[in-house]
């Protein structure tokens, strides 16, 4: 009884588990396609391809947003490839601030670990859905609309953000026209922004044109 | 032998489409869901569902922006519900321009029918991507990445952008900032503008807050 | 100036905006269907649709388990219905147990906030992979495989579970088997149990057959 | 301990299963969306909800093509809803013809279980593929392109389609042609087909116009 | 500050942005996939890969249908690939035809530029939605549906049809039966049509068999 | 007009089709990624690839479980890639059982062709919906949850499975626990079985730890 049973064991490895796989592991060394990146075969996957690290500290956030994002997105964590899920970490100090940003190819799930966040998006009929969030609390925001989020009541926060595809994409929304090579003369005529502001902001985050 | 054939085709008839359709004309009327709306019942549907006539007329721009934007969302065009697609026809007069903004449901397909347009788009890595467009050229954007289109070389211009959803959204970037609730002092906390522009630019387009 | 850009405004929110949303917060009274629940109407939609509170407290672990599971799942959350997200809160005792189970409809991205987790996962293949992870560490479960959480280092512990999927499902193994009425005959013969150990796990659990 | 267990259990049943399912039988009642009907409530829903007994029988075949299609679409089988699968049986006389046709929305598997079928289909680049089949052998047609499928060797043969959406379509080339009320000006212009042969077949198959 | 800030901006695109990206434009020398085709790096995708400006000049249409179609498919446009979307230019000389086809994998929405078409589709239920369109209308014709454009009133006429997919294929009736080798004995067992007039076809659209 | 039409369609075929197909055959000897394996190129492309003939026979079922499974996922039927169906065959001896098993990647419709099967499947709230099923009657089982089949009446029996996927999956409960390297102090940990019957168990099963 035992080697039949072994036998059966063995022909559905065999046959069925020789070219398929329940996850794809990605290979980032090759050219990624629209569903994502091909997958590394199965008998080099370990346990450490499904787990990740990077996301245990404490960001930097001495800067001029007082905050940070760190990614767990496919390019970092190669497991959630074709998986469609992502994820992220924002630190912010006192008063910190994510500027408002969008995700184009994903929705958000908001979990805040520490501190207090006052977070909100604005929908497409430009109504503000906004909220002070605590410890353990969700919030959820949909794909592609500009969002925010801020370090409340004076104290460090920590959240992460969990996104519903492993490459949602990150707009951030002074770093797309301040930070870019987009025209001054465009960024007026597209935003009714004053030059002079433009400018100002150019110089600060970097951006030419 | 025409009798039989008559009887199975009364069959297929009756027993597969009594309730299912190859398509699903909206019913407006009834709640929507995250896949669109309820249909239509198939026996009240004509061919005038699969049919939209509001894009055929330009449409005033006599407005700040010197351009519009006319939308065949499935709100307006009901034969589109479930199938991935949807229109708007863009008119600009000479110089017009439409603001920057994101569809956060869809990726855009671009067809300029009269004129010459400047579009262009922004990634999530800050690269600008834009191009003068003439009559029959055809551009496409990414969904939910600010974009932009101008009327070129003095000249009114006209074009159509379809959709790959029912439902694509529409956030212009001036209108969610400041043609909305959204605070002044949280404005100037995520987008890094200064405060009196921002209080201009809502007494121009009517936000508050 | 202004009052034609306030026109173009209001055309384009009371044509486009009129039927359709950029989210679908659920109407959980109405019936769902296979993409989810049909959506509240956008105007009783508040920012308080799109926030969930319930995972915020440590649930009472004390149970056979040692531990406990909290859904935030479109029951709970209606925010996330059609965005393909939602999430649970794990607590466990010091070694409390979140017994073998799969969620059949969605895969798993789990966060640890709080001491250590040996957590693991069966392929297809019947390879185990597993890890000890502490603190801020992700570890990816692929949809519908085996997995298990275990609290490590005699500490108890909590995590995060994010799911792809707004109605991810949970079967958990031994309910399926023994707090169910799947006949202790029909389970022996499926799974090579002994039926004295079916029986006794039936009383405990309150399974019948 | 008994106490606590069946408290978790009875826990979360109540909150993440009141609303939710990990199934979707539709109630054929109520309005079908892009994605399927409603559902039906959990709690009435039985085994026999899984279950179809309409293909076990031979169909009746005497007729024009001595052939006969049977569905188990959803409008049939409202188990299927939502699960993208769905089946039809074909119970062909010897030589019978399943005559030309596409499933609009599936792809298709087929399954002889009794006799010969030559089966076929043709690409986008007009290319041919077809092959003889006999029982136990399986061929898949890629969805909306024209195939067909003939009984050989002079015996009656069986067959069983199942398709990876449950609401296939099913568009008879014939039946779109002669059977409807396509004008026979408008079908000789767009087929080149000759006028007196399609008034003819009109005839046989009951089309006006 | 500033440094401070080019530093998180430098984090953000170094680890989140350098193996993933907003699109993927279509490597079209190597293999496709289910889903399309691997990307092009994106570090030599520049503006001109997201225009296309092949459909900018009237098809010659001095041929048997007096009528041209123009494909802006992914295999042409490379920019669509992965965004649902496709488009080709309809030319039609006064009275020219497209002849009845279908479209495998995508649904259609035609965009009228230039004179009047009538088209139609016929669905499972062998029901034909038609209808004579001016410029500026859109009609839909559902996916994997047969379906035709005619140019009217004596006119020469021009239409764009945008696709749900990149990759919509094009099944044209006559070519797939008369062009083919699709032998004359199985055309007239699967159609009914004659012998004689499928022979004549063949002869003048170039089939074999 | 001939030679018209051929250059019609040569033009047709050569920009539209050169680089994309209707189908995804696909070419195993490279990775496979998230929608599946990269496509044979479409000149290499034959009738036989559509085919699959290796469900014919009825497999040895002379081995513990008296049963025998023979997929046709796409690692066996490259044809199937990116078309959303597989196939397995099922044979059972008299009393034979195909034990607890689950398919993460797909629904499953289940065809009888000969002889009785008892079928069941246990649900998310842990109610079990079972049947038994005779020649020809099909059952649906949903994506991820734990089901079985068992030959009844004493008599073999034989039947088709039918996937959503391509690459279903396939985890069977026993092999699982028992004949991977699953440890015992887990599996104790995370099922309440005896260690005296896990370790009996993996002594049948041939797993380790």
């Amino acid at each position: 009884m035992f080697l039949h049973t072994v036998f059966l064991l063995s022909f559905l490895l065999s046959t069925s588990h020789a070219t398929v796989q329940d996850f794809c592991v990605a290979d980032l060394k090759s050219a990624d396609g629209p569903a994502g990146f091909p997958c590394k075969p199965a008998a080099k996957v370990t346990s450490d391809d499904f787990v990740f690290a990077g996301l245990t500290e404490t960001a930097n956030v001495t800067n001029i947003i007082n905050g940070a994002v760190t990614p767990a997105f496919v390019g970092q964590f190669p497991g959630v490839n074709g998986l469609g899920l992502s994820a992220a970490r924002i630190d912010l100090g006192p008063a910190g601030v994510i500027p408002l940003h969008t995700h184009p190819g994903a929705n958000e799930l908001l979990l805040v670990t520490q501190g207090y966040i006052l977070a909100g998006f604005i929908s497409s009929s430009n109504v503000v859905y906004q909220k002070l969030l605590k410890k353990g609390e969700l919030m959820v925001f949909p794909q592609g609309l500009l969002h925010f989020q801020i370090a409340a009541h004076k104290r460090k926060a920590t959240a992460f953000a969990i996104f519903s595809s492993a490459n949602p994409g990150l707009q951030i929304l002074d770093f797309a026209l301040f930070a870019s090579d987009f025209s001054t003369p465009l960024i007026t005529q597209t935003t009714f922004l004053d030059p002079a502001l433009v400018k100002k902001l150019k110089g600060v985050l970097g951006g030419s044109g």
